[in-house]
């Protein structure tokens, strides 16, 4: 497995490794030409895009890729949730193979981001689209096929507007009542349902039935990078800890209130961002943390803040180093409390352990990129995917292709188009197996 | 001077300082229960009140008040940045003698800060209006006057909607050009300008010339309630210097970004906010910081923040110590950019150096609180008021009531109706010197 220690091994050139498949030369420019189009949706004019869910951007996206697969033959529909699903029939009847991404971004965000993975799905499965409806040795394709296929654009995987993240495939996958996500609301009071019901994406079933998922995605770490490795087979997800934390304290004259007299929420939530962050000192390279999000209430220059809501992220590839890192947090969330003379809320929102992908998906993609003569090493994923929730219902295979310097959720975001193009490839060679079953 | 170090001093009791304006009881209770009807514009439903400047409950205000200052023969009109007057006409074609306050508040604010100032000054004119028609001794009021009487209703001394805060006085003696006032917006995106068009309160001309002002005001601190005074004679308003701040780091993905890579601006941000707090504790009860207003970019729970912006204040009651604050913080801002590898683009808004009112004003507004048998001492303001502005224009007096516990900025905000009667005696007493150039 690929980690931090290890970065000076295997300097294989990435470029020489998707030498292999110039034999699908034209699929893959059809494949960056797409993926070029996709870049235009929502463009912030910086190279990244925002297309926040159900934004104009991303709507407009998703009447493009639809177009993009009902010309392919696919049959496009759409679940309660607003998952956009691009259907394929090669045995009737038969349960599915999804695989897909997600095509909602961060605000000011990059272009590679969940988009890549959608559209690395879709061409896999014209791939094998073409190869069924083919004559010669690739019509085996859908003689020995068990399953058809299904493209997927999950609904709001970021969660920038709705909260919370990964909303679609946890409401396809059962993890998140369809009533409660329907009604979460923006900023602007707008709910999910309220912005989906006038695209027409917003659907009545809950979507086809899968039997065996696949995604593919951007790292979004540098490991495989500085590994020069290609293809990460992705083995675990992180452990994870995520808190809805609200600091109260009182709204005060912020001029003319003596200092002692302050109970300063904004104080009390500076205090715990500087913890949080030099918390991770303590376990290097092993703990991330984050505040993301904080809201100051009621936010006016001469007001004292009396109440501070914000959203803290830790996540470790260590189940016990977790477990540590939480008593710390723990115990510095009463020194705040006296500190600054105010109170906290906290309520643990999500949590999990680390969390594996069936060995066997690991297996069938090591297999697949060894075939396509690509180099690449297992690797555990830091963020949640939508696969996080789809391997809790089917067995599920995670690939990752290199990010450039690491750099994701920001407008500087890339993946060179070698490496794109190869791990359409391997998921291409992933698929191939899945519709017949192969994950033994 | 009352300062922090003489609390025990003064133990007069402020309900029998009242009583010697018994003769005035009916005026009193005219101005409490019209100050009882003034917290119902924008109430909470907990005590306080939400009346941001332009909003429903400030404009409903604004119109109520405007009848009130009919029904007993004022004028009343608007200038171009909507303040409103009240004009009471003792001697036609003479300048005027400023009084008021504000009515705007902080969102979730107590119902004294400003509005008592303004009715405190309506119903002084009201008393110097019936005087000035009343035959017998009281009318020397009218013979003796040098200057008329203009209530005012400054806009937006609060800046929570609209920033900068004290805008209508700042428009109105030109230390703020009227186009940038009236093209400030929102945070919905709504200006100075399409806000008050609508509600009619938008004139033309620059409002009535001052010659004099006076200005009553809670207090907003605990100096007069632990001394035991009725009335406080403000003397100069404290040193302060104002930032506005913005930290640049650079977005990434919160849970996947290595630590070690990350720009966070929040983590910087918050550096900054528990430093100026700590600052504090180096000059014991002689240096007030806050930062009241912060906003993430692009605050979404998965993305490390790549822009914070916030207000920093720092007030001071002695110059040098100020200087010696700012040389500190000068150092910290350096430090932090390093730490949390961010940089820090800080402006200067606003710095004054301690602000003196004219000493006349102080000796007029003793004699007025000797002669009424009330309590009474220098103090100096923390906070700025309309009248810091004005009393670069003409000669100004500022007086203070008591505020319990302190509280400001807050529902819980609280003055007894003996202290505020016995204010509204002192600013008519002051009002009555003012009208005949009594400011020697």
């Amino acid at each position: 497995m690929i980690d931090k220690h290890d970065r000076a091994t295997a300097q294989a050139d990435s470029a020489a490794s998707t030498a292999t498949s110039s034999a699908s030369g034209d699929a893959h420019e059809s494949f960056l030409r797409d993926f070029d189009t996709m870049g235009g949706f929502g463009a912030t004019g910086h190279g990244g895009v925002d297309r926040q869910a159900a934004s104009e951007a991303d709507n407009e996206q998703r009447r493009w890729f639809q177009g993009l697969l009902e010309g392919r033959g696919f049959t496009v529909e759409y679940d309660r949730i607003g998952n956009q699903f691009g259907l394929l029939e090669l045995v009737p009847g038969a349960p599915y193979v999804l695989i897909g991404s997600h095509m909602d971004s961060q605000p000011t965000a990059g272009k590679y981001d969940g988009a890549y993975g959608v559209l690395a799905a879709a061409h896999a499965a014209f791939r094998i689209a073409d190869e069924a409806s083919a004559g010669g040795a690739s019509a085996g394709v859908a003689e020995g096929a068990k399953y058809n296929v299904a493209v997927v654009n999950w609904f709001n995987e970021e969660g920038s507007r709705f909260v919370p993240s990964m909303m679609g495939s946890s409401v396809y996958t059962g993890v998140l009542p369809l009533e409660d996500a329907l009604a979460v609301r923006d900023k602007a009071g707008i709910s999910v349902e309220e912005a989906l019901r006038p695209t027409g994406f917003l659907g009545e079933g809950a979507g086809p039935v899968a039997a065996l998922c696949a995604e593919i995605h951007i790292e979004q770490g540098r490991l495989l990078e500085n590994a020069g490795t290609t293809i990460g087979l992705v083995t675990a997800t992180w452990a994870a800890s995520k808190y809805r934390v609200v600091v109260r304290g009182e709204q005060a004259h912020s001029g003319a209130t003596v200092m002692e007299d302050r109970k300063d929420a904004l104080y009390g939530a500076s205090l715990l961002v500087v913890f949080a962050r030099e918390l991770t000192d303590r376990f290097p390279g092993k703990l991330h943390t984050a505040v993301g999000q904080l809201d100051v209430y009621p936010n006016s220059p001469v007001v004292v803040a009396s109440e501070v809501t914000l959203l803290l992220d830790l996540r470790c590839d260590d189940e016990a180093l977790l477990a540590e890192a939480n008593a710390l947090l723990d115990a510095r969330f009463a020194e705040i409390e006296a500190k600054a003379d105010v109170e906290i809320e906290r309520t643990l929102s999500h949590s999990w352990d680390i969390n594996p992908y069936q060995p066997a998906g690991v297996d069938l993609a090591r297999s697949v990129a060894e075939e396509l003569g690509l180099s690449n090493d297992e690797i555990m994923t830091v963020a949640g995917h939508d696969s996080t929730n789809m391997k809790e219902l089917v067995p599920t295979v995670m690939l990752f292709v290199p990010s450039v310097d690491g750099i994701s959720h920001n407008e500087g975001e890339y993946t060179e188009p070698g490496d794109l193009v190869a791990g359409l490839d391997v998921l291409t060679g992933v698929v191939r197996h899945l519709i017949r079953g192969n994950l033994s």
